[in-house]
């Protein structure tokens, strides 16, 4: 089978490596299509602290049951299902109170260990999430982007009476968007970027008011609206983002971060706590695989909103070169391995 | 009346008063009992941002309803009462959602308009909370300080399982202490201190564990024992604690902030997203003086731990100077208007 291998940093290779068979719990999923994610780039690139190499990567994957280790019910054969990447085990304190995203022994798959770029991969079972026939190849392969999106409105739990702003039109972004209004029905989102197509996309996924912070004050904006939002969302990950959050915030907003920086963030407790907001940080997904299936099947998600490429495995440095260096035309891009 | 006059910064004096009528909505409260705050001492010194001068201090009084102003039940005459100095408007967003202690027109009773330090003193009628019996009239004083832990730990949601490490032992550690203990049954509770004998109070309001960190490394100590803190409290609010909290704390860990501080505070977001870590700041109460009165009516805080000192209104500039100086021996001190 073939396998797309970071040996090392800046080393992308296409392998042939022989067919895995799954372990004791495990099934093996014949991949059909994956999505390429920032961290994917990140692994080839050597900018991420947690891969070892070489390493498979791809996280977001797709494809049909062709093979089940011991343990495992024969029946699952032929499932169509998407893979949740976080691997936990089950007991720690973190798992305990239902985060095994972030499970004192995480394991991610395509980042710890070896992921969906490749024919075939061998995944735990219960990771492997059942997909109704309602949901398309192209959609299911959406799922694990779109439970980033549920995991930190889980915690940020928004009501239809949010003024919500949303930092950033990438892929999270979007399926961020996508959720305040499709799942939750919060009455206005506002979205800041600095690139004109990307919010063209976000108006297109369901904003309801774009702001262009490259050449405007996104302050002055707000503040001559009268707009001081409930609900933030930085989903442009950079460190200055957060002190400008928390001074638009309206008093008991909650914010919440996806961000990996370790650049220093500077800001002042006052600016929190005069107005006693909240600040939740959010990493991968915790259980979110039901939820977005569940939104998907329901139509209040659309993730063919976000798909602009796909492309063959073959051209996997073509595409992830695509998604990390064109922002204007490319949002998210997939692989295909099989039809 | 005498009321105890902030005229300006430093200019502290205890002034003949005229006895003041309740408006509409009001009652006026015979003050029998007041409790002293650091807000206190920083609206005499200057440094309350929130101040205006002239200004009668003290947020923090019980007393007996002795007169009813229009609108308002002449039953309530003779009520043992406790004063939530959170006044609010009742129909902002902050208020719509439960929390009029960040109310867009707050007014703090003692703070933004005249307080308790006073023989007698006007408040809404519906800020006046009834005491009953079973609790003293020196812990009907206390409901206001403990409102404090209760407010923070509403938003905390401690839970038997935790782990909780709690910054500084002053006034608001040791309520947060009492609260962790006496009301969620957490499991461990362990505080750090520079203060010798603040450690020693902190045992006695229920710490499990304390340690003096002027001369020895938190850090060293929690990792030594292999404790990682599942809640963590700052209750010594100085801006350098944040980023020793998120380095200390497990997976999951939910973080309370109460300081004010301006001084820039430096942390990286990696350190919060990588262990998914959640940040409540907390400011006044947001109407948990029932729970309070709850708590000590069924005898689940212990204010008399606290209380170490009891003066008369006319030693008040003695009594905050006490407080303000004296951190070894001086936790609460309590000003009395009337027997």
């Amino acid at each position: 089978m073939r396998s797309v291998v970071i040996e090392s940093p800046d080393r992308l290779v296409i392998e042939q490596r022989p067919l895995p068979e799954p372990a004791e719990g495990e099934v093996r999923v014949k991949v059909a299509l994956a999505g390429i994610c920032g961290s994917d780039v990140h692994i080839w690139h050597g900018h991420n602290p947690f891969a070892k190499y070489p390493r498979v990567i791809g996280h977001e994957f797709f494809g049909t049951i062709d093979a089940t280790g011991p343990g495992v019910d024969p029946a699952r054969l032929g499932e169509r299902v998407s893979v949740d990447p976080v691997v936990s085990c089950g007991h720690c304190y973190p798992c305990s109170v239902g985060r095994p995203n972030v499970c004192t022994s995480l394991q991610v798959i395509g980042v710890h260990c070896d992921g969906g770029f490749s024919d075939y991969a061998c995944v735990p079972a219960r990771n492997a999430w059942h997909i109704p026939d309602a949901i398309s190849d192209r959609h299911a392969t959406m799922v694990e982007p779109f439970t980033i999106a549920a995991n930190i409105t889980a915690q940020l739990k928004p009501t239809p009476d949010d003024i919500a702003l949303i930092y950033g039109a990438g892929p999270m972004g979007l399926t961020v968007i996508q959720a305040l209004k499709g799942v939750y029905g919060v009455k206005q989102v506002i979205v800041a970027d600095r690139i004109a197509e990307r919010l063209v996309m976000a108006t297109n996924n369901g904003a309801d008011k774009v702001v262009d912070n490259s050449h405007q004050s996104l302050e002055d904006i707000l503040n001559k609206a009268g707009i001081r939002p409930t609900l933030i969302v930085d989903a442009a990950c950079h460190p200055s983002i957060l002190q400008q959050a928390i001074n638009l915030a309206s008093p008991a907003a909650r914010i919440g971060i996806m961000g990996f920086s370790g650049e220093p963030c500077t800001i002042t407790q006052q600016s929190l706590t005069s107005k006693e907001i909240s600040l939740f940080s959010s990493r991968l997904n915790s259980n979110r695989f039901p939820d977005v299936i569940s939104w998907m099947a329901q139509g209040k998600v659309d993730p063919e909103k976000l798909i602009t490429h796909c492309l063959p495995l073959e051209e996997v440095q073509a595409a992830l070169t695509l998604f990390a260096t064109d922002q204007r035309t490319c949002c998210k891009v997939l692989l295909q391995m099989h039809n």
